[in-house]
């Protein structure tokens, strides 16, 4: 990698900022949902000491489970590791996870709504941004530290149901039996969750990605004009305050025009659109991130170097490469070395 | 309804059978997936005496769950009582329902492939084809008869997993992981599947359904030339027969083009994409079926009207109005009554 780093040296935030503002970058750059996580053998002797919920509560724990994919994989960016439910206990929901998230109480009426907390992130959620000021000091200057925050309909779909969920028809339920509910739902979330991205940056976030987990259970009118509104204003707030904003989708595929249009600097979606098709449907220039399905690292080494440079090739020069969703927990270190190494020679 | 049924009785198989030939129907039909089951009482009574699978597999209770919604509801057609996964037990894999699927064995390597018997739908399936015999002789002439089996895909997806998944993780990992293995079994299933297509239309069926319930974890290039193709197969037994051919993709809004293509009479999907946006992707004059978000039922009534009516408007005649998913467990039957009217109205 020594043609890049030389690059990278005179280029503050490496190759990520450079792609992610339109500039020339040194390489494409890439990073992976969930890089910091279960499918790292390093993560799960830190795991086996700690709860969840205890790493993200410590800052030194969570810093080194952020920089632990960054020692092992010639990554382009750091993803702060925590969850996006973390916020919603100092909103006033308790939360545990059995693994899965299961909160204390749901969030079914106006009442429900109007008793959750705008928290103080500075205050109540000072680990979180503790553990971003450690990373950015030790991460090398040339790799982006991402921070971030679930989209406003993503963390109402938990709110609502109380855990996770296949279709979320609860949510959808409430949204079209108790609009007004509803909505008031996701204006208080994204309330909440605003002074939060802008304390992400302020701690040293370079980028902040919204996560809509979820947006693929809610048909396009509904997501262009009831949820996709409040994830603008995150996107905003991170923007505001100089950082990178990725606004990504996950199920993009009946939203992909609503996610063009997003202010974002960086639009990310799964795989089901393959990227060729996306590009015909975004506006031209749009940097994208993504998409390649987490199974495809399951694949014969040939096969998904295949993948890699199809992709690469479909979305042109706009684009940071990762997965289209969260890498699997079984995956094997070596298939994202064959990956990383594959986007890094293209 | 009395200025249609007089039009209908001139017109065998109702106005689904007619709007399914693309010729002028006597009202708009329409059909709810999942309208035999959880939502009506009669059907809970019946639960509370017989298992599910006792009910499947015994053709007068079947018969009777087929045709409650039909004594209840001015429906166009019936939906033959049974599940997708009926016809795995001849093909060699037990199965319990706990209250989900459960199957006794995972099929992941060709020897499991090979394992897979074809079986012969007269001998090993009788009580379906019993069921649809039934049901044909008690059903109004004006109403439609529905039978069902499942896509290859989807049939895969519980062969591979053994059970219900969010993602189907594993099935695309054997997608890309094994590639031969995933094309055999797809083979195999539709080869099984092939025979109880055609001998439905043989018992009675005006028309078979082909559900893709688990199509929307695949990216529309895999989808096109790796999981459709067998589905076509399908389609093609049943208009060999003389039935009529629907094909159903939930989770279709990455595949809208391939089910545009597909030689169904009817193709149907979910309510992902609106259907002014669904009209504008798929070949003008193209039969659809669908799509309200099944939580609809849950508005307002004149809110789901309003849906209904624009739902209506936007399919223009060539429509089968239905659900884009099955109809919820809780759902009060007073507003699949008042859907139901306000199509007929319409």
């Amino acid at each position: 990698m020594s043609t890049s780093c030389s690059v990278r040296r005179g280029d503050p935030g490496g190759a990520f900022l450079a792609t992610a503002r339109g500039e020339p970058a040194s390489r494409r750059p890439v990073w992976i949902m969930r890089q910091a996580g279960r499918h790292l053998p390093e993560y799960r002797a830190l795991r086996e000491r700690h709860a969840f919920l205890e790493l993200c509560e410590t800052p030194e724990l969570a810093a080194t489970a952020t920089l632990q994919p960054l020692e092992r994989y010639d990554l382009d960016a750091a993803i702060l590791f925590t969850d996006l439910l973390v916020p919603v206990v100092p909103m006033g929901v308790g939360l545990a996870y059995e693994p899965g998230p299961v909160l204390e109480r749901t969030i079914r009426d106006r009442a429900a709504v109007e008793s959750l907390r705008i928290p103080d992130p500075q205050e109540e959620l000072a680990p979180m941004l503790e553990t971003a000021r450690l990373v950015r000091e030790r991460l090398d200057p040339g790799k982006a530290l991402i921070g971030f925050v679930g989209a406003p309909f993503t963390v109402a779909c938990y709110l609502v149901e109380g855990r996770g969920s296949k279709s979320w028809d609860a949510t959808r339920r409430l949204m079209y039996a108790s609009p007004e509910t509803f909505d008031a739902l996701l204006e208080r979330i994204a309330a909440a969750l605003e002074p939060l991205a802008r304390a992400l940056v302020g701690a040293g976030c370079d980028a902040v990605q919204v996560f809509d987990s979820w947006a693929s259970v809610l048909d396009a009118d509904d997501y262009r004009t009831r949820c996709a509104p409040f994830t603008q204003r995150l996107v905003s707030a991170v923007q505001r305050e100089g950082g990178v904003a990725i606004d990504y989708v996950n199920g993009a595929a009946q939203h992909l025009e609503t996610l063009g249009a997003s202010r974002a600097d960086i639009v990310a979606f799964d795989w089901r659109v393959p990227m060729h098709l996306a590009r015909r449907r975004l506006p031209e220039h749009r940097v994208v991130q993504g998409n390649l399905d987490p199974t495809l690292l399951f694949a014969p080494r040939d096969a998904l170097r295949r993948r890699v440079r199809e992709l690469c090739a479909a979305a042109t020069d706009a684009h940071v490469v990762n997965l289209g969703h969260g890498i699997l927990p079984d995956t094997d270190p070596a298939a994202v070395e064959a990956l990383v190494g594959e986007v890094h020679r293209g």
